[in-house]
């Protein structure tokens, strides 16, 4: 069974510091970029990589890799005007046969364990995607009326999200619209059904420059267990 | 006007390494609930506290008290079995007039200006709560059905959640309903009318074990920047 990951990376950073790409920002030493691609390379060392990123940045990133002796084989696809074009951007790369998962390149802690079972769990149900359970209470705005919702409804959405590729490569055919939040709603607006696997509150996604605090956190307290 | 805060931490820790209470777990060196504590003290050096703990643990917070040269006046209220009946517990402690903020001890990194914003709305607004914006995509389940929902339109709770104590204590003489997720909830029951202020993302609430990583990484950073 052929698997892929495109790890998508094309966001112009613009919550960050200093209006770096956040992918770029060092982790631990090493660019968070290349943790994403470490962990799907580590956990599924057949897989074929497609790293998305502005082409502003394939310059950067190159030099980078050479800085870090990163030598992970990997394709570089250019990025589109939303994230949208920029996964359709890399599932043109990319057979109609086999699994691909779809990553967010500031998801560097994800777990190889994660990843494993979103590709079994694919391969049986053709669009899964990783979620956990709300801790706060939640309230649901429309307009300047809100109401309390039901938390224990409600599960946030992590990546990878993980399809079939003739699945997925289909549903992106589709004309863009505003209310393709991430992947599995592409797939479902095409008619897919999507399963749920439990995701991991470490799978953070690193937006804001807290978030690296958080990142560095997680991946010390990682290392101080394994 | 009189100012008052109820810091709940009846909770048992059951999620938590050990069974030990999450309050009592040391962040930076001091017990998560003293950093609540301390919050308060210092953004509104007037203020009453009273603290509500299961019985149990009376001994053991007066211990930690000594231990760590706490001296920060505070009343103790025991806890009830669920969290509506700790905080109408603390509620019977304070009068019908001035301002309560009522805030889970375990969020030991609320921040001062939050904190003095909270109080400064509600003398206008009656009841406020701070909120977040929500960074992951999010589905709601039914059953084992589920849907992608308006992330947009979603709100994360936090406290503390700050009331007239007049509106908050009337609202507490209600019956306990099982979909009181928090005082917000009770009060509108009751008909009030609550605000919604911005809460930070550092403002989280420890939970698991991995939480308090989380949390001292954040108070690192927060001590390297001030």
């Amino acid at each position: 069974l052929k698997k892929f990951v495109i790890i998508v990376a094309a966001g112009a950073g613009k919550r960050f510091k200093n209006h770096i790409p956040k992918q770029f920002e060092c982790l631990g030493g090493k660019p968070i970029l290349m943790h994403s691609v470490n962990a799907f390379y580590e956990a599924e060392p057949q897989i074929r990589i497609i790293i998305v990123l502005q082409s502003d940045f394939f310059q950067c990133w190159k030099d980078l890799c050479v800085k870090h002796d990163f030598i992970i084989p990997h394709t570089l696809v250019m990025g589109g005007p939303e994230r949208f074009h920029s996964v359709k951007n890399g599932l043109s790369h990319i057979p109609d046969d086999g699994l691909v998962a779809i990553h967010d390149g500031a998801r560097p802690l994800i777990s190889h364990e994660i990843i494993n079972t979103a590709f079994i769990a694919a391969d049986k149900h053709e669009a899964v995607i990783p979620v956990i359970e709300v801790n706060d209470s939640v309230r649901i705005t429309e307009g300047s009326e809100h109401k309390a919702a039901e938390r224990k409804k409600l599960r946030l959405v992590q990546t990878p999200q993980v399809f079939k590729c003739s699945v997925v490569k289909k549903a992106y055919q589709q004309e863009y619209d505003l209310r393709f939040s991430d992947d599995a709603t592409v797939v479902e607006a095409f008619g897919g059904k999507v399963r749920l696997i439990n995701g991991s509150i470490e799978n953070i996604k690193i937006t804001r420059a807290q978030d690296l605090h958080i990142a560095e956190a997680l991946l010390k307290a990682r290392t101080l267990t394994s």
